[in-house]
């Protein structure tokens, strides 16, 4: 357990069952940094918490079922109302209050529900109460997301995560939270998420869509002055963070396996990401996958159509360690022997381009008709 | 019917069952013009053609079941081998014939097998046979792809296409054939097939991805010194291409409908264009609307991520003619009517960004179950 940090969960009735509000206290005032979505549309709660929470946090307060996007100044009013009740609640001042929220675009948040639940959020909190919390911000996920790990000298890092659908190649997730009773400085803050995200949550993708309301906060409780070396801390951080990106991938809609993307001897690290993200979001290399089909060509297509130089004529492509491809051109295979290596949960996919040394790697999901059907009836 | 121009069509054994090879021969020399992806990888008949057909093209052998992409050197001399029979065989010079091919990548054309059916291919020639030409061209399409009509004084332009998978936003064919008696100059050729086609084929996509073999072709055997005024040909010409552009995306692998996206209101016509093709693209934006789900929140958030300038607080949704969002903002609306309106073949979109007078507008499909079913087991 994270010392300093409490959590709670209601089914306050935003959905129409199922928990769908959660609650973070910190009974002394908490540090935060956040990464929020590159898209230009961007929620309600991401437009509030940007002026908010500079003096401390207090309080988050996170719902699903609702994403608070595209609703004008009103959704961003309505959470100023929000943080007013529940600082009350909890006699803290309104400006220590952060928000997160997922769920159907459009839609104002159900204030008087809400705000009726708040209560009983509040005699709820508990440092063991983890993972209800999670529970409350899943949206079309099967399985809640927490990491937990105890850092170096008695301190503990823990993440939470929801995920599943818009899940995008920049900044892919839509909220995830990690907490901390290890003391963060602010210049630590700001350090270490942008970097650390860049080599977890930046490099997953489950359809190519980016959310309006993607959120990666960390927040660090610890108050004490003199502090171990941040080394292990990080350490630490790194490892829960790439584990909780994966886990939505595991957990993308519909997806039935994780294909682990490798690009490797670009000229540039830049290239082999382009690349990289091109192959991670076709359509055509992602239902091959599905289907156990050692479609080599559609790997080679996508990564030709990434708009940066690329020579065919030196391209290898492996699945699960077997060459398929060398010098841009077949070379024998058991196309049998091959499906049954991919017929596996996790698939290493390595195109090589002999080209130089830069190299990237990602995860995606293969794209199934759960995938569809989760879809194609979401807000029903 | 095309004066001057012989088509025929054989079931050679490239694939297991049906049309496979098709032919087009020219009785007097046409001259050519041609557009081909953009993709870095190339297919075969690609880098085969470009140094090809300059002093007049007398033959033109298209097959499907195999793409010859991937195929390294080997690939192009097999296209030497064949023209150097099929010159034999017509009594021309192999300068003379050019190819295109479409299927999966990566697999050698299998010679044999085709240079045996090219007495047959040939025996058949004949004007009337457009409609088998336009089957053995076809892969995981459910119909064939013609559109015709008689230009002013005399003229006639024909248009033949494959379509289906691997559509892609820029150059949005695997291959498309035009064919006109009306006497074209190199001139001519060279201006009018770009320009028609920025209006037709490359405002079409089914699922984004660029084909490595894609090709649009316009041939002429007209040879009079003195024509008709080339407008009437050109309106012709520009009606034919869109209408053969929108058979394809009519066509999509497992489409149930066509969505016109089109975005107004933009500041520049590039922003309008990449919001239009980021939308449709979007795989949750194409569930949706497979869903009759009139889900703007996916819209909105979709032109949200197309990396260009976008005020959220301006933007207006417009599905079937029934305005949903206004100012980035839903405006009240009957869920069950607008499932009825999107419960039909073609759905127009409208996105106006109130933000200037640039606009474009291109046709996508939805994303279904079949699109993933004929994509998991293409190769079987």
């Amino acid at each position: 357990m994270v010392k300093g940090v409490e959590f709670s969960a209601v089914a306050s009735g935003i959905k129409a069952a199922g928990l769908d509000l959660g609650l973070v206290y910190f009974p002394e005032a908490a540090r935060v940094a956040a990464l929020y979505t590159r898209n230009r549309v961007k929620a309600a709660h991401i437009l509030y918490n940007r002026r908010k929470g500079r003096g401390g946090v207090r309080a988050l307060l996170v719902n699903s079922g609702c994403a608070n996007a595209c609703t004008g100044p009103e959704g961003v009013d309505d959470l100023a109302a929000l943080a007013t009740e529940l600082a009350r609640l909890l006699g803290i001042r309104r400006e220590e209050v952060l928000f997160a929220s997922t769920g159907v675009i459009g839609k104002r948040l159900p204030l008087g529900t809400m705000v009726a639940a708040l209560p009983d959020l509040v005699a709820d909190l508990g440092e063991g109460h983890l993972d209800s919390f999670a529970r409350a911000i899943m949206t079309t996920d099967t399985f809640p997301k927490i990491v937990e790990e105890r850092v170096q000298a008695g301190y503990t890092v823990a993440g939470v995560a929801k995920g599943a659908g818009m899940i995008n190649p920049l900044l892919a997730t839509m909220l995830a939270f990690f907490f901390t009773d290890y003391p963060l400085g602010p210049g630590d803050l700001k350090r270490l998420l942008p970097t650390l995200g860049r080599e977890s949550f930046e490099r997953i993708s489950v359809d190519g869509d980016t959310s309006t309301n993607d959120t990666v906060m960390l927040f660090s409780s610890g108050t004490e002055e003199a502090r171990a070396g941040i080394a292990p801390f990080r350490r630490s951080l790194a490892r829960l963070m790439k584990a909780l990106s994966l886990l939505i991938v595991k957990d993308g809609e519909g997806a039935t396996k994780v294909i682990h993307v490798t690009v490797k001897g670009a000229k540039k690290r830049g290239t082999a990401e382009r690349i990289a993200r091109r192959i991670a979001v076709s359509p055509l290399v992602k239902t091959a996958f599905f289907g156990c089909d050692p479609n080599w060509g559609r790997i080679i297509a996508a990564a030709g159509d990434a708009k940066v130089p690329l020579d065919p004529s030196k391209v290898e492509v492996a699945l699960q360690g077997e060459v398929l491809a060398k010098g841009g051109r077949e070379v024998p295979f058991s196309e049998e022997r091959l499906r049954k290596l991919m017929d596996a949960r996790e698939i290493e996919l390595l195109v090589h381009l002999h080209d130089g040394r830069g190299s990237y790697d990602m995860y995606t999901t293969d794209l199934t008709y759960d995938y569809i059907k989760i879809n194609a009836s979401y807000r029903t």
